[in-house]
């Protein structure tokens, strides 16, 4: 299977390490070769229709030079290249792992989109692209007979959304109460756990490398409510975007609102919701020792379907390797529905 | 889709209720419309191949009959008997309800392999060909090309299964440990909240109906052992039954194990454990709060994956509707595998 990568940051690298380490298990218990025919970093591309060396890549990265620097090719540019360099790649799938850039998602869109015009398949790790125009980029999908995966956008490399997927089958989801941010998460636990003010536990999120130096997005609830939406889209149906969803994050929230949630044993977690009532993000308080009452860096989504009941799943939430594991996955998703017969499996 | 129904228990009659409610959001939501075309009980059958009304069989069996008794035919008998009603209802697909039994699986094990034999898929929720046969099973299916499902054998309504082998898709899960039955959790939990004994609180949970009069499936952990076996041959590819088991029940537990653990703030839980020394089952101790540490009758299971780490599910884990919604799952999913072109999708 011939993959172009756009993005060669922390998931890029962690994915061309997989791929290259990988490469033996893939084709022995999926079949699957993955050859990657270009990649794509922000100042320039590399197109190689023989394949590249994952590893020459990496090391070229690590030196500091752009991929543009490495062959051939080597310009930056607007949509049109982005086309021309897959065409002339002959890549069957691409793989969006460019930074989630919520405010301007329009080179990603029309990256995703002239990919599949073209016949390509789609992973996206972008959340940028998802949260803002899951509808049309479903469509343009279903149009053009491809497939468009993006497991890593939520949960990393927990499978929250096929996970709620299967969910619906032959059940349905009522509604959906989520803990998808780990450095809103580390904060609010940090404040309760050692008393301390929210500017003070944001502090100590930098220090640590947990926040970004920028953590507008984290902590004023945009990445959580990216995540939500694409969540609401993927296994509820709805035809969602980042505007229809009412936001409030955490930033100075007082301490007193957490100690009195402790007297109540309850913690105040920053929570995707999705109901009848509409989308939204906004801090709230879960019993201690429910399943959303997860520490730290955790991931954790309480469904609760109608027959089913209440049915949560938790796990790690974040990181380079673990996103690049969802990637990999998606990999193997798309090879297995583009080439199996679909008869004769014996799945649950 | 044309479907026999073996078992009318409390989860068949469930299937029936369903089956009924839900024709018309089957229809519109999947274009699945399964039709009754024969159903057995202990005591005979009734084959009808245009179809059978779901609540005249319902209403038929509450009133004590057999559904022998409701027309043409009604008969006991061996496996040939199954086969002969399997093929003259014209049946696509076999839905296995009726009740585990460990120790005899034989007659069920037969019916699943003549079925799938004549081209029919599977939905099973009965544990005992599985967790005995499940190797043999899998292979019959795939030798003739038809599905086999059994979604509802392990977290009823909660998609155990599905969400472990989706886990392995692009990782490796290293070891798994779960809790997966209700009654001896019940009774462990109320052992240590209220400091009762393991005979007082067995007793409880008889009064409750939480426990079966005879209780030994589940306390001397067969119940488990059934559940992790399909669990390993599902998610793990490993070929294993009962046999190769490792088996402790919590059958008399000493309350003073109980209460030393809670000293480490830690809860006893009867787990069943795949790993690299194989499988087991067993009381052990997890820490107070973490995923595994599930209250009642809810299920619980953590996956430690190579590259993503620790991600659990939590959720119900029995109950007949519950059990009746994976069945509907199954005929979904099989629905799907059997008519979709598989592209065009996006699934994450």
């Amino acid at each position: 299977m011939r993959v172009f990568l756009f993005g060669v940051g922390v998931v890029g690298r962690h994915l061309l390490r997989l791929m290259a380490e990988e490469r033996r298990a893939l084709s022995d218990r999926h079949g699957l070769v993955p050859r990657l025919v270009g990649v794509a970093d922000s100042r320039g591309r590399c197109i190689c229709p023989d394949g590249l060396d994952e590893q020459a890549v990496l090391q070229h990265k690590e030196q500091g030079g752009s991929v543009g620097t490495m062959a051939r090719w080597g310009t930056l540019g607007g949509t049109g290249e982005d086309v021309e360099s897959i065409r002339s790649s002959g890549a069957e799938v691409i793989i969006e792992t460019t930074p989630t850039n919520l405010r301007e998602p329009i080179r990603a869109i029309e990256r995703l989109r002239a990919a599949m015009a073209l016949g390509c398949h789609a992973v996206c790790v972008n959340k940028a692209p998802l949260a803002t125009a899951m509808p049309a980029l479903v469509e343009v999908a279903s149009y053009n007979r491809v497939h468009l995966r993006y497991s890593g956008t939520v949960g990393a490399g927990t499978p929250v959304l096929a996970w709620a997927e299967r969910c619906t089958l032959g059940d349905r989801i009522l509604s959906t109460r989520a803990v998808l941010n780990g450095t809103t998460n580390f904060i609010l636990t940090r404040m309760a756990d050692h008393a301390e003010t929210f500017e003070a536990a944001l502090a100590e999120a930098v220090r640590l490398g947990y926040a970004e130096t920028d953590p507008s997005n984290d902590i004023d609830g945009l990445d959580t409510a990216a995540k939500i939406v694409i969540l609401a889209n993927h296994a509820m149906r709805l035809r969602v975007g980042l505007p229809q969803v009412r936001i409030t994050g955490i930033r100075g929230i007082p301490l007193d609102h957490l100690r009195q949630a402790r007297e109540r044993r309850c913690s105040v977690k920053l929570i995707g919701q999705i109901d009848a009532e509409g989308v939204r993000v906004g801090p709230a308080e879960v019993p201690v020792g429910s399943p959303l009452d997860v520490p730290g860096s955790m991931n954790a989504v309480t469904l609760t379907l109608e027959r089913t009941g209440e049915v949560s799943l938790v796990g790690r939430g974040a990181g380079g390797r673990e996103t690049a594991t969802a990637i990999i996955r998606d990999l193997v998703d798309i090879w297995q529905c583009t080439t199996r017969a679909g008869i004769g499996s014996a799945r649950a």
